[in-house]
């Protein structure tokens, strides 16, 4: 292989990733453990220079390929172009925070929480949970104040984290935003607002059917298939200067541009990331902003957030609003605040109530299918999850493990951020979710 | 040319760029003027998508080349790998300001303030001379106090722009914290440091000749060469994949390890890159820090920054000590004031004074040649520029025009950042440093 071809697989592969793939459990051989895989343990990076075999260099192919990803997932900027999300100039709004005797002897009751996993007859504690999923952060706010927060691997309260496809939440919540104040009509059609889509699929599909993802658009990701439509994204997208061969689109929105339809838009919900960098070109259109300036105006400035985010790139500078965020623990944990919030931050009310009322009431069920065994029989709306439980939660996701899990009725928001060796929810959910509701309902009986 | 071979040929004038090429003023065709060239004006990356020929894309020999060279300076991390130099999660420290009054009257009178440019007999103003200089950022503060600040081109106030050489003055500040405070050894023989230096020129100067830049190392700049070194350094330097036929050193570290002697160590200053490159790695290796670690916890988390800073890396993610840092112009203008201030800011000391006025007071002035005829007899130490004249002044230097001048008998801080259209300041400093005395003068005529 030669090593265009090799980045280009490598590409491929990081934008595979981005994506939660649909799946059951599946046999495969055991990798490192949480413990043995952390990367201080593992020694990656430490020295000037470090050891040759320590180093983790480009393509993606090895500094996204576990276990070198468990400080990759910290490091993205050092690897990609990047656009920031600004946090601008003024002083963060600090998050409340238990007297630290309270805080201390929370996290001891925490960590004891028990739970029994999916498919599972044994108990598991909520401890023992962070290192089954190879969690690298773990924050929890109950009632609007930090009850929980831990940092394992890579992270710290002072670094980053790569979200993945929880960007996918970020550019839904900015559309949803604009429909609700009216700037978006999402009974359009894609071609009314961007005529130059008229011959891809994506031209006679509503704005509502691009953020709920019930477009009939054809994206294969068969990694076994050298046409797979993945490939030719990850190709498209690369920010790296183009081999001289090279003829496909170039960047996400050449690509958007041929997609081919297959099936019928409406029908059904279809996770493919297509519809999230669709939408993104979509916002930014429609308000002369990209997604990273939206982020910054609507969201990350406003709230008083620590760290400025930032989102990687293609080669036209287009921010990859499908999986390209990178962001720290206590921000994205101020993001789900202001949803649990309904649009209230800090005393201030940065979009209206109804935004939030339309995502966590969720979308078509009866569309959602049986590909998310795990997750259970919800709906996606406005690229977010929604699990339709008895205490009404919600979710941002991500591969790996990332979430903001958002419990209106346990009046809880918790984000998780990890580096699970798989790019698959299907394997994390069965000892995450159960873990969510288990430490919701100790919170809940808090209250009592 | 392969593609392969003009992105490296890009990557090497970016390389170059990053040099303050020594030159006395040389006839060209006239370029776009400042006002003309501005990238608002001129339309760059506006739309979604923008029209095809406002794109700015890779290779570098696109994006740093006049006049998208004018957008570029203020987005470099969105065509390059970076690190951050992070500014912790604390509340910044506000700058002081006049009374919005006084401050529209003092910029009136700056801009009002008339000087003669080197070789001139015509009278031009202070306003006039940002204008002629592509000024896309001047931030002047007096006693402590902002006195003048004015934004052009493609910087604002939340915005940042790469500093280019004045990164050295960073690294070579870390450095002279680290030799005042006894845990760096300035006569040390740099292979005692890091003894796989040992086949390179390097190995038998010493750090003070390295952070002098008076080593006797082989490195030549001829462009037109293709066996230049400037060409080989690049090529190391490249973060983006090497060609597969690529045999030379991988990143600056592998470079450093094959440089060849080229006269005495210790025997004349010139102004070379590599010998900030070597002494990043030194301070790195002696310190366990790499220089965005150290410039964060040394410099941008105590002085209460407002905006991380970043640094571009590569292949191997060390950072380009030599030109790879891009920040805000009021942050700039912290550090100004800390050396101003020598060594303290916010009621706070961050380093003993002992290192500025080892700064201030100048290297050997017998050594400095006449290569800079434009910026005058002065003398460059610790990889900072020295005037010697008689107001103290000293500075940080980038190519198209960046400075932070420090004026120590007019109490007073100068941070210029531009995007000059040459990338020698030889162009610059006629209308510069002229301009400075003078706006020095006016100031101190305010204390009578």
């Amino acid at each position: 292989m030669s090593s265009s071809t090799s980045n280009l697989v490598a590409l491929a592969a990081w934008i595979g990733l981005a994506l939660a793939v649909p799946t059951g459990a599946v046999a495969q051989s055991e990798p490192l453990t949480a413990r043995d895989s952390d990367p201080n343990v593992m020694g990656w990076m430490q020295g000037f220079p470090p050891p040759p075999d320590k180093i983790i260099t480009q393509p993606d192919s090895v500094y996204f390929s576990f276990p070198k990803l468990r400080w990759s997932v910290c490091h993205l900027r050092e690897f990609l172009p990047t656009e920031e999300i600004s946090r601008g100039l003024d002083a963060p709004v600090p998050l409340d925070y238990p007297a630290p005797h309270d805080f201390a002897e929370l996290r001891r009751q925490i960590d004891a929480v028990t739970f029994t996993p999916q498919n599972s007859d044994e108990e598991m504690t909520w401890e023992e949970s962070l290192y089954a999923n190879y969690t690298d952060g773990m924050l929890i706010l109950h009632r609007g104040e930090v009850v929980y927060e831990r940092y394992f691997g890579c992270l710290d309260e002072g670094g980053k984290h790569a979200i993945m496809s929880m960007t996918k939440s970020f550019t839904g919540l900015l559309a949803e935003i604009m429909v609700v104040e009216g700037t978006l009509d999402d009974t359009a059609l894609v071609a009314d607002i961007i005529p130059e889509i008229e011959g891809s699929a994506f031209a006679t599909a509503t704005v509502r059917q691009v953020m709920d993802m019930t477009t009939g658009v054809k994206y294969s990701e068969d990694y076994s298939d050298p046409n797979a439509d993945i490939w030719l994204y990850s190709r498209a997208a690369s920010p790296l200067p183009k081999p001289e061969d090279y003829e496909g689109p170039e960047g996400y929105w050449e690509y958007l541009q041929q997609v081919e339809p297959e099936g019928n838009h409406g029908d059904e919900f279809h996770y493919k990331t297509i519809n999230s960098d669709m939408l993104g070109w979509i916002i930014s259109r429609v308000s002369g902003q990209s997604v990273t300036e939206l982020a910054s105006d609507r969201l990350w400035r406003p709230m008083g957030v620590e760290q400025s985010a930032y989102q990687t790139v293609d080669g036209n500078g287009v921010p990859f609003a499908g999986g390209g965020i990178t962001a720290g623990l206590r921000d994205l944990g101020r993001l789900g605040q202001l949803m649990l919030n309904e649009g209230e931050i800090n005393g201030e009310r940065l979009f209206p109530a109804e935004v939030v009322e339309k995502i966590s009431a969720g979308g078509d069920r009866s569309k959602f299918g049986a590909g998310f065994p795990t997750f259970g029989p919800g709906s996606y709306t406005s690229q977010w999850w929604v699990l339709h439980n008895d205490h009404g939660a919600y979710a941002a996701r991500g591969v790996h493990g990332q979430t903001i899990y958002i419990d209106p009725a346990a009046d809880m928001v918790l984000v998780r951020l990890a580096s699970y060796p798989r790019a698959q929810n299907g394997f994390i959910d069965p000892t995450s979710l159960p873990a969510y509701q288990a430490v919701a309902e100790f919170l809940m009986s808090r209250d009592e």
